[in-house]
């Protein structure tokens, strides 16, 4: 085991009272299977659709797991992130709940689409420049002014607890499991599924998928210590962020292994995907499927249960009408 | 009642026969809900998610039940349709899984996206020229030759028979509906649910959902009797055929009212449910809710229950990315 001393790593009992305290406020969503893919892979796959979550994304569950965690003194003071993709609306949608203010700092420069998404979800953006300094600098100001919990995106044990409740609501709903596969950026939802199947199915084994283009957990992996990229570019945009030291934690001991995906490959598996489910989810929800289809062999005759993280997108831009 | 004394009607011992027949090859499919679409409309809304459906589409329920009803001496022989679109693919299936033949006339110059799906799914095209006198002198021949059973898209007792499942399967999953409301084309699926509501819930009003580019069951239904489009315009391409005898008999006898929504609202619909719901559907799929976003009085504080049509799309020629 990696040696975390000052690092709190959630508990099997984190993630059961993360889940107790979610249920209302996040959808069991369901299990959807195809008998195309499966003849295509040779495996009898479950997709888990969390691109049906509340707010679109799993990421529902691990910022719920937060707001409605904080005590009623702190839950005044607000929460607050610089995340201002799934993570920010994913706040929003948890502090609207509970009727507390979300404060999201992002670049001026920001898609209208994204700013828009957040005030749909009743958060309160908080421009700055489009630089890291600017960024911190900002969101130092805002913090330091409101009291506001700052909650990160993956690198928090209540974030974590709250991804892994997916998976728990999966071994409800199929039996039997042999591997669960996941997009890997950050690394809070392998985390989550980590600290839950660790616990509950030691047996499964747990892959990440990650795009080439981004392949810093693959290298961190390989490498046995964290290796961050510069600016990676891919299409799975929910994917260019780096691990941090909570999700190593859980990677490092509990993958089984991460595969990788071009982008032509996560193209391609998105749309056929769109195609033969008829669900529409992001561009990372494709990489699993991707590097399944390439890895054959590691999935055959197995039953195999892949995350749909998440499922926004902008509908007018969409990866395969360039 | 309308006098149909040469035609048969289904009775509800046909649709319940149908339903135990075709269970093996059709899914139950999914009733989702999304609270964002409950609050713009003021309702609660239950979709019938058939464009997760065998096929991508309900006519999967119809075409199984046809089928599966032949006895052997009649299915060595094969079926046969003139239906390049849902219908074709969903004959296709249903004689693959029953390991017959499925003939599909459609023109030379149809799109080899629709060739290869039929192919697809395992049924065999035979071509015509693009007019009406060579598809059906082509398709005469056909029958001719191999002795098939013709398999109408929805003028047909053991199609409409099929398509009245999906009902029934919606009040096992759902109590307590005052209303559906389904797309109307050539009526199979109206006719079928009219089919199994009037004999289990028959307080559920039905409403219809119809293109006013192609508003031919509109003014059926309020002129009293058929009257046929001559080859109407619509982004809804699976709602351009116009009423037979048969759904004419349903639609006339059972349907509370037909509702029209224009082309932009019908895109605005589709692309809304995409965006919300993250499910891929056609546009015939989102007539219904286009229809009740402009009649929102009628379904305020209403149940009601939506059935999504089907999935089958092309991505990449999307009604918004023109």
């Amino acid at each position: 085991m990696t040696d975390n001393s000052d690092l709190y790593i959630p508990t099997f009992c984190d993630m059961l009272e993360a889940h107790e305290r979610i249920r209302p406020y996040v959808h069991k969503t369901p299990v959807l299977t195809s008998s195309y893919l499966n003849s295509l892979i040779g495996a009898e796959i479950f997709f888990k659709c969390e691109n049906f979550q509340k707010a679109g994304v799993f990421k529902a569950r691990g910022a719920s797991n937060a707001v409605f965690g904080l005590d009623e003194e702190k839950a005044k003071k607000g929460v607050a992130t610089h995340s201002s993709g799934n993570h920010g609306l994913s706040l929003s949608y948890a502090a609207g709940r509970r009727g507390i203010t979300a404060t999201v700092v992002m670049p001026h420069t920001a898609p209208d689409a994204k700013k828009d998404a957040v005030r749909g979800y009743g958060g309160t953006i908080v421009e700055c420049e489009p630089s890291t300094s600017s960024r911190e600098a900002v969101f130092a100001e805002v913090v330091e002014k409101t009291g506001a919990d700052f909650i990160h995106p993956y690198n928090d044990p209540r974030v974590v607890a709250g991804q892994g409740t997916c998976s728990r609501e999966m071994l409800e709903q199929v039996d039997d499991l042999d591997a669960i596969i996941a997009p890997i950026g950050g690394g809070g939802m392998v985390s989550g599924t980590c600290l839950t199947l660790s616990n509950m199915a030691p047996n499964i084994k747990i892959y990440a998928a990650e795009p080439k283009n981004a392949d810093d957990a693959y290298r961190s992996f390989k490498a046995g210590h964290i290796i961050a990229d510069d600016a990676p570019q891919t299409v799975a945009d929910g994917l260019k962020v780096p691990l941090k030291d909570l999700t190593w934690h859980f990677v490092s001991n509990y993958v089984e292994d991460i595969l990788l995906a071009t982008e032509e490959e996560i193209i391609d598996a998105m749309k056929l995907t769109w195609e033969r489910m008829k669900i529409v989810m992001e561009p990372s929800s494709a990489v699993p499927l991707a590097t399944m289809i390439k890895n054959k062999p590691v999935f055959a005759g197995k039953r195999v249960g892949v995350i749909i993280t998440g499922g926004n997108v902008d509908l007018d831009k969409l990866p395969w009408n360039k």
